[in-house]
């Protein structure tokens, strides 16, 4: 298969990041930005790569100078720029040529674009990236969704670009149209979750243990060395340890509490309700997130209800046990989205292999992905995670600390929103008999909403109350 | 002003209650049905009431028959069937004529019909109502949506079927288009919260401290005395007490724990992430419903996770603090969320109205909502429910309870996803010192997204991490 002449068309951070990956690849790489001053610093930063390097002054001078077939990397922000770069592109383009959406798409705009191009002739590739500028740069974890020969045609490039696992690309074509966006998506979800749990976890003991920042880091560091290895924690010990300059304080203290966000848990949380399901752990990140930013709201309530936090007589082994059990949870949360997403769109997701694909290059990696990935390819009882034999077990060992992490902060004050999301999720899923008896009894009471019956199965059936 | 000439087409269980209720309150009515001998049978059952009633095979039917200027009701399930009404209504309509959805509609479908149809000189009302059959047929709650002089032509009839509270009548025009219908579907997020969070005290009462249904319910009742006081408090009492007549059991434990749900429960969880909220307690409760359907998932999962609901060490006292506590939470997250909108949609809604429309005839009327109204009438800090002097002191005086029951509830192993979202929302929203200055630094160290100084205040600051 001949590859296509490359281009890509937004070098801010990752853009530029992209592009610099696959000139060191050995690719010769077209490129333009919205201003052009922007693209020239860019030939400069390149340096030696810039010998493979074609530069234009704009989208379309940039599709014009490129012999076809054509495969232009779009990596421009979300929504209306990329429909904007598409109108644009469209009059200049050729069948045969591929359009690459490499920004975080709405799933739903990647599966219309799909259509609107390829009723024109033309393909569309929805590729989610992930690993930030560092990733971007060196090797990220690439999440394709598009039509199997357009993906071939681009296999031997995303393949070299991405990071690779014991020398296997964390690369893959996982679905048609929207399939790519949609598992970064939850990607994102599930890294809001974990980053959430990290943060809880830093709350205990700093304000319930009375921790200096440096020495939770050296907890976090030394946490990386053994199940929970992984990037957020490597670089949580990082942020930890280390000291603002211009002050010499903890530079975690010289941060406003107030987290932002671009929108992807939101989305993974309203997709999962959409679709009937439930993203506790997440909802419980994003919440966080956005009560965060209610900082004056926070304060105000701090005096006026006086509550406070108090100590927590939990041992770092507590904390490392309960972060394990909430990360599970938190991925666990994730795979199910995924599961119902494939099932409504009939994407035939391979949940092992988008395991795999998280391995090396985003900022979710953490070892525990290969063991996730072995468990989908095991046996699975009712296809859940938490089933699987080994997360069972792990489970079962770490479910006394999650227990008693839950109870202590509740008890001293510190929200866990996540961690309490994480316990609420596994005790129902562990409760052969819960109590929406008593829920149904009340809609049927209230609206003549009926239920099942139990003993016979028999539906539509009325309580005594309407005898 | 004169009145309309009055119809309603939908004679399903809400419109042959309310079509009741118009005709007992002595106004003239026209009525048809999809089906026509479903009709036919309301006018039999209307009896001495069907003296005023004219009824005609066909929605177009009954329009021809109604001299102009008149007033049709829809009360047809959500979605398609109310754009089907509408198209067939619209060719024998005439100025000054108005369409009222009185279903559970979407409100940025109610929005847009209201847009639609003025655009033609026709006028359209968002009605929502709430109460159940009971409601409707003696005096439900009604929230509207539409302009003030499209209400005003209405008001009289309107305010004649509402329930009354202490003689004034529980409706109100709450704004334009799709205000009455949103404000309908955050009562329904309330109602999911509060039922799950009476479910839940069930849960620890049944599986935590042994006791038999008959005895909740007692117990349930006695609280309908207190502060508790309202008619999901009530009906629960009567669900409990109640013996399924064929076994003779409890009529609770004949009932499978599966909980349906229409849909306005999650829509109130969307609704709130979309504005970049969080509803918490109402998501705690849709994905409690959600998750009980996964009736062979749960089962599964106590064989294989073997978790096991143990006793519990807490008094009816602690549980009805906690109840009271998590109640409060529900609603002001519901109040939240109906502030946020209307932001978006300048609506100027009147929180303190809508609180006096749920006195009584709806699902979630309360003693408290008298005091809710109160609340916002006074002064607010932060505009905030839970910071006003009544419901601050009762947060301080219940807390203690609300953690203990989170507490007890993760130790023993009992799902309270409820409790604990409501205790992580109170933990946040008093802490003025939160712990996502860590996530902002994790985001910077992955993502060079920047963070505001605490100190100095500056913006897109980068962290030591990047010297």
């Amino acid at each position: 298969m001949t590859l296509p002449t490359l281009g890509l068309y937004g070098l801010g951070t990752m853009g530029s990041a992209l592009a610099l990956n696959i000139l060191d690849n050995g690719y010769p790489l077209h490129v333009s930005n919205r201003s052009a001053n922007v693209t020239k610093d860019f030939v400069t930063e390149a340096g030696p790569l810039a010998e493979k390097l074609t530069s234009a002054d704009s989208l379309v001078e940039m599709a014009q100078a490129m012999p076809a077939p054509r495969a232009i990397i779009l990596m421009v922000p979300a929504g209306k720029p990329v429909d904007d770069s598409i109108e644009q592109l469209i009059p200049h383009l050729e069948p045969g040529d591929v359009i690459v959406d490499a920004g975080n798409a709405d799933f739903n705009d990647t599966r219309r674009r799909t259509g609107e191009l390829e009723s024109r002739g033309l393909a569309f590739l929805g590729m989610g990236v992930s690993g930030g500028e560092e990733g971007a740069r060196n090797g990220p974890s690439i999440m394709v969704g598009g039509t199997d020969s357009v993906w071939h045609g681009l296999k031997e490039v995303i393949d070299a670009i991405a990071a690779k696992f014991d020398g296997a690309p964390c690369a893959a074509r996982l679905g048609p149209d929207g399939a790519g966006h949609f598992v970064k998506t939850v990607h994102n979800g599930i890294e809001y979750a974990d980053m959430e749990l990290i943060a809880e976890v830093y709350g205990l003991m700093r304000y319930g243990r009375d921790m200096e920042p440096a020495a939770i880091g050296e907890v976090f560091g030394g946490w990386n060395e053994g199940r929970l290895q992984s990037y957020l924690v490597e670089i949580t010990a990082e942020v930890l340890a280390a000291k603002d300059s211009k002050t010499g304080e903890p530079a975690v203290d010289v941060i406003l509490d107030r987290a932002g966000q671009k929108g992807t848990g939101r989305w993974t949380v309203i997709e999962a309700l959409r679709m009937g399901q439930s993203a506790s752990a997440i909802e419980a990140a994003v919440g966080a997130r956005s009560w965060s930013a209610e900082k004056g709201t926070r304060k105000a309530g701090a005096d006026i209800l006086g509550f406070t936090r108090g100590s927590v007589d939990l041992t770092n082994e507590d904390l490392e046990a309960a972060l394990l059990a909430g990360r599970v949870v938190a991925y666990a949360q994730g795979f199910r989205i995924l599961k119902a997403a494939s099932d409504e769109f009939e994407w035939s997701l391979d949940f092992a292999t988008i395991a795999e694909v998280w391995r090396a290059g985003c900022i979710i990696r953490s070892s525990l992905l290969d063991e996730i990935a072995s468990a989908f390819r095991g046996n699975l009882p009712e296809g859940q995670l938490i089933f699987g034999d080994d997360f069972a077990e792990l489970l079962r060992s770490t479910m006394p600390a999650l227990r008693k992490v839950v109870s202590a902060a509740a008890l001293s004050g510190h929200a866990v929103p996540a961690f309490s999301a994480a316990l609420g999720f596994l005790d129902t899923m562990s409760t052969a008999r819960g109590t929406t008896d008593l829920i149904q009894g009340q809609r049927d009471r209230f609206g003549m909403h009926g239920f099942e019956r139990l003993d016979t199965g028999e539906t539509g059936q009325h309580g005594p109350w309407w005898d």
